[in-house]
């Protein structure tokens, strides 16, 4: 039977990939607009895909260094051989979601834009199409690669379910470092080109955004697509993988002491919720449309129906499956699955909550611009740093309830599956989730292309709308996001415990009592860890931004007539400026996060590791839920005093407000979300260094 | 032998509260200078005896309301019925230190001033001997509520030893609440004053700090002293109070093994070596004196040779002491001991390291105002988390250091008594080391009395000779601080784990691994409150401080010829104001603190509190160390500007350096701070409810 249900599987990514091509060809079908629109997207295009080629060159060695490492580990014993691959595929999965996504963005973004002239509608259509591309092949490729690797290491290689689950499990190492890579560099790139555009262009020469004349304005639009989208196409194919992965080694152990037929249903069942998330993603999103006429309102709504309506077929369909699978016995899993839906569509909301300028949060934030800058940044921070506390009791809630439904009171293994099971449920709908969040940088995008080519301030209005309620789509992404990092690494967590007396045998000495030094120093490490992470990517972005203000400085300066529009910027030395700068500045925190659990292994052992694993996990939830708020809400006041309030653009208020969303950039793109990231390799990176660990440690 | 040990450290607090009345006495000998001066350190005075009899009177309804609880739950047969009694004196001592400090504080800022009319050398020796008096008084009071109660409960109520230092023990949570009220209030009252007249002074009407025309002029010199010296007073009494008790506690258990006279060696140590830590400060304080004419690098010299003979006199003297009192085979506490000292220094050095403006990190934040505001926020927000790495390792290395040669890896609990022990060796010579910080805000307070009253700018210039010289070994002496902060709780952790055990007995499940839910739980939550603690402190200085931008606005306004001095401002409103809003916004942080482990426990049970303890100390360090950190570089990074560099003074440079000022003051003098008390308290409240949560919680 469970070959059949991974068939299943891969029959559900095959359907993922196929409505992704579909999707693909539908936004191509559609006109990319004048000569003009044609070549700005051609250079938005031309560099981004320079970008991605360059930073493919440099993870070429990283990868190759690594995969020569594993190998040698391989040779000595600490891992199986199937390590090595597993890892290559993760990574090439992980970058192929990205450069997909990008590539079709690139390529929707003046459609998008031309759309726009015709009406909203339109411009929703094409760009809500090729985000889910975006969605349906980050889906797609990361079911296919699970359900080939299984259906290899079993019906080939025949190996025992415990040895597969835990081969796989390392593939996530591969799509982990390269998630962090894409973040990282992304996100170090468009907030350097965006940080350092505004700076010079908006605040010194006093030119608006997406003005031609700014020759940073095409390094802004290539960043919007290589850091939101190719950067979270891979950071969220690494969510999903990891939580099916981590569920599936987590079932093998549950079932550990029941006949083993039961063992193999606990690793298909992870599997096949997704395949059937992506059914279920599929219907929604087909009823995503609305008549040619309608406001912003309407749009939203169209949306909510598509993420609702899948999200209430997977609970539906959820109960039957779980029952199939488990009997009667276990339908306590289905309440985990469910628990960990419902999570998501609370932190999703209190995100919203928090950062959109519909409510009293960013109001109130807004209005603290009145007494300048010094005050809004300290509101933004308080407000950030209060917001923490409903989603970690959210998810506190839902640990406890996926834990007690799947029975982890009796047989601990089971209550930690449940967990993991959890993270899957809320990830299961990640296909139209993705598709929600992915459209919003292709209409800012669209934006742009329509300020650059001159077109009616009508259309630069529509793509604003669609970009709008793609900020408040996006929060509810960036919940499920945060949500399932925290569930997954739990997840991990556990699976490093099991990992360590896989390979330890009896040697193993398991202490992870708080009050064990090594853990307790670990986990005052693991703490640390988010915090170091986030001030090296965002001195990162400042450096980076620094170089874009001398250059534009210096194009302002030397070159004539620009400023009065009779000469063009050199676009080029900007573009080239932030690929450089970027992927020079993403190689440290990455290489940090990846060293950082062998050194602590080494020296505190496998106790500290797990003490570590949980310190960054508690508190790199936080920084990454305090960071994306904290700058969400700066971002949505700043357009709330845009929008008229407190003497609208131009006033004082509004540059204080300027300054709240320039310090914010980087909290939101690109060191909160790659904590999500963090958090995750730092486990998978403990988890193949296992066997190293239990074999060589001070402690 | 141990009762003679108790007295000596009896006489040991008798000694520090005598000198520091003969150096209160010196003090009032110096002159207080011209009408003028006296008037306005009147009005100062107070100011702040109005501030604290009004804060007092709320504790006292607060007290009266716990007393009533504690005295139900001993009735109920959870506590002991000398812990409603020895609550109340905690909190009576760690007041009367903060009353003490600020009432001599307030008397020798007029005189330091004059003194400074002198020479630069005379007004230290004012400034520093009253900041002896703080110092000697909080270790004095602390060792004389600890010997009393030792004495009492041995020699009079004959219980046995284990039941002293666990009611003892209790008498931390009286010190700590107390001293959270005291930080909170004062640092909310201290910051609002200062933030309000700077927005509204400094920026919109452009006159210097300290003008006399600002009403919120007296405001911002009372907050110095309710904020700086009050509220650090009532907590270093906690931390000192607090590191003793919590090694005693251990001390019993860590020999409950051995013959019954080893457990009350144990207990007599870190008392013994508190009482050793007096004499040696005393040593040190005599010898800071210098020539009449020297400069600040000779100044600092001379304050230095003071601390670090102390620490060396400390380092010497320990080692016989432990040998005496434990024999050869316990001699590896003395390196314990040691690992705290060191440590202390280490983090200390470390945090001027990171925020004085000699050294590269406040200077290349300095540069990063050139940007503007924005850059100079994120450059410090990132300066501050980065710098969190390093004191984490420092006291991972002291942790296992102290463990280690106190043999934890033979027998935990004794390796456990060595972490207090590092925290003790650490805050041994609080006696000099808080005297070199305390004097700072009354150099501060003095400067603003010179302006105030036309003094020489010569004499502005010594006093500011002295508050910066004040800013370095402040430095030092938040490094001991925050250091013995994380080991006292640390330390605290363990004797709550003790507690559960002693008061459930047989009946206590024990599982603090980091898998078992409800620890994990704990974790999560318990990382998130000083998130939480951090963003309440914050917004409440953001509205205290709007409320005084509103009434200085009015009186700029209404009071006619205000501008032009020829009237006079009403100090008193702004005074009043600041007053009723700190006192107002110190209320629901600290409850939050008392209230969150009793709600924890009663859902979570003792797991649940131990996860929950063990996540607010690890974050909660971070947190205090980044807050401190960053407040710290953006106020050099300020003053850096102002004494010449990229612009100086009122160059667009100094603007943003100033908007970085304002963001840095809650987090260094307010939500920083009071992390340090918040997570000792947090384990104070769970151990004195601990009988509670034994028999009724959910998980």
């Amino acid at each position: 039977m469970d070959n059949k249900l991974a068939l299943l599987t891969l029959c559900g990514s095959i359907i993922a990939l196929l409505f992704a091509a579909t999707r693909a060809q539908k936004v191509l079908r559609f006109p990319e607009g004048n000569d003009t629109m044609v070549k700005i997207a051609a250079s938005i295009r031309s560099g981004a895909m320079a970008y991605l080629k360059r930073q493919y060159r440099i993870l070429l060695i990283f990868f190759a260094g690594m995969f020569l490492i594993l190998t040698v580990m391989a040779a000595c014993g600490f891992l199986t051989w199937f390590v090595p691959f597993a890892f290559i595929t993760g990574g090439f999965f992980s970058g192929l979601s990205g450069f997909v996504g990008m590539n079709i963005a690139t390529r929707a973004n003046a459609r998008t834009a031309a759309a726009c002239q015709k009406g909203l509608n339109r411009g929703l259509k094409v760009a809500f199409s090729a985000g889910s591309v975006m969605g349906f092949t980050v889906v797609g490729l990361g079911l296919l690669d699970i359900s080939i690797w299984y259906l290899l290491l079993r019906l080939v290689f025949h190996l025992p379910i415990e040895e597969i689950t835990s081969a796989m499990l390392t593939f996530g190492m591969g799509a982990s470092s390269m998630a962090l890579f894409a973040r990282v560099g992304g996100g170090i790139y468009t907030k350097a080109a965006d940080v350092g555009a505004d700076l010079v262009g908006k605040v010194e020469a006093g030119i608006p955004e997406d003005d031609p004349r700014n020759p940073a304005v095409i390094a802004d639009n290539v960043g919007d697509n290589v850091g939101d989208v190719a950067g979270m196409g891979a950071d969220l194919y690494e969510s999903y993988v990891g939580s099916v992965l981590s569920a599936c080694a987590l079932g093998v152990i549950a079932f550990n002491k029941i006949e083993a037929v039961d063992r193999v249903n606990a690793v298909a069942l992870p599997m096949v919720l997704a395949a059937v998330g992506v059914l279920a993603s599929i219907i929604g999103s087909m009823l995503v449309k609305t008549g040619e006429n309608t406001d912003q309102g309407t749009l939203l709504k169209a949306l909510r129906r598509g993420t609702n309506t899948s999200a209430l077929l997977i609970a539906v369909v959820a109960f039957p499956l779980v029952w199939f699978i488990f009997g009667k016995a276990f339908i306590g899993f289905y309440f985990a699955i469910i628990a960990g839906l419902i999570a998501g569509v609370l932190i999703g909301f209190f995100t919203e909550f928090f950062t959109s300028d519909s409510y009293k949060p960013t109001k109130g934030l807004a209005e603290k611009s009145q007494t300048g800058p010094a005050t809004i940044v300290i509101g933004g921070i308080s407000l950030g740093m209060l917001s923490t506390a409903v989603p970690i009791l959210i998810i506190a809630v839902c640990v406890m309830a996926a834990y007690t439904f799947s029975g982890g009171f009796t047989e601990t293994t089971r209550g930690l599956y449940g967990i993991a099971l959890a993270a899957v449920g809320m990830l299961s709908t990640l296909g139209i989730t993705l598709a929600t969040d992915a459209y919003g940088p292709i209409a800012d995008n669209a934006g742009g292309i329509a300020e650059m080519s001159g077109l009616e301030p009508e259309v630069r209005g529509r793509t604003d709308a669609l970009d709008s309620l793609g900020n408040t789509t996006a929060a509810t992404g960036k919940g499920f996001a945060i949500g399932s990092a925290a569930l997954t690494a739990l997840a991990l967590i556990a699976s490093y415990v099991e990992k360590v007396q896989q390979v330890g045998g009896a040697g193993v000495e398991l202490n992870m009592s708080v009050m064990n030094p090594p853990v307790l120093v670990g986990i005052f490490i693991g703490a640390c860890l988010p915090f170091v992470f986030a001030a090296l990517t965002m001195s990162s972005v400042g450096r980076a931004a620094q170089s874009i203000v001398v250059e534009v400085r210096r194009q302002f300066r030397e070159i004539k007539g620009l400023m009065e529009g009779k000469a063009e910027a050199d676009y080029e030395a900007c573009v080239d400026i932030c690929t450089k700068a970027s992927l020079h500045e993403m190689v440290l925190p990455t290489i940090l996060a990846i060293v950082t659990p062998v050194v602590v292994g080494l020296l505190l052992g496998y106790n500290g590791v797990i003490g570590m694993l949980t310190g960054a996990t508690s508190t790199g939830f936080l920084m990454a839920v305090f960071m994306s708020n904290s700058g969400g809400a700066w971002d949505n006041a700043k357009k709330y005093i845009e929008g008229g309030a407190y003497g609208g653009k131009g006033s004082e208020a509004h540059k204080a407000a300027v300054v709240g969303d320039t310090v914010g950039d980087p909290f939101k793109d690109t060191s909160g979300p790659s904590i999500n990231i963090l958090i995750k390799l730092l486990s998978m990176v403990s988890i193949v260094f296992a066997g190293l660990i239990v074999n060589f440690h001070l402690f």
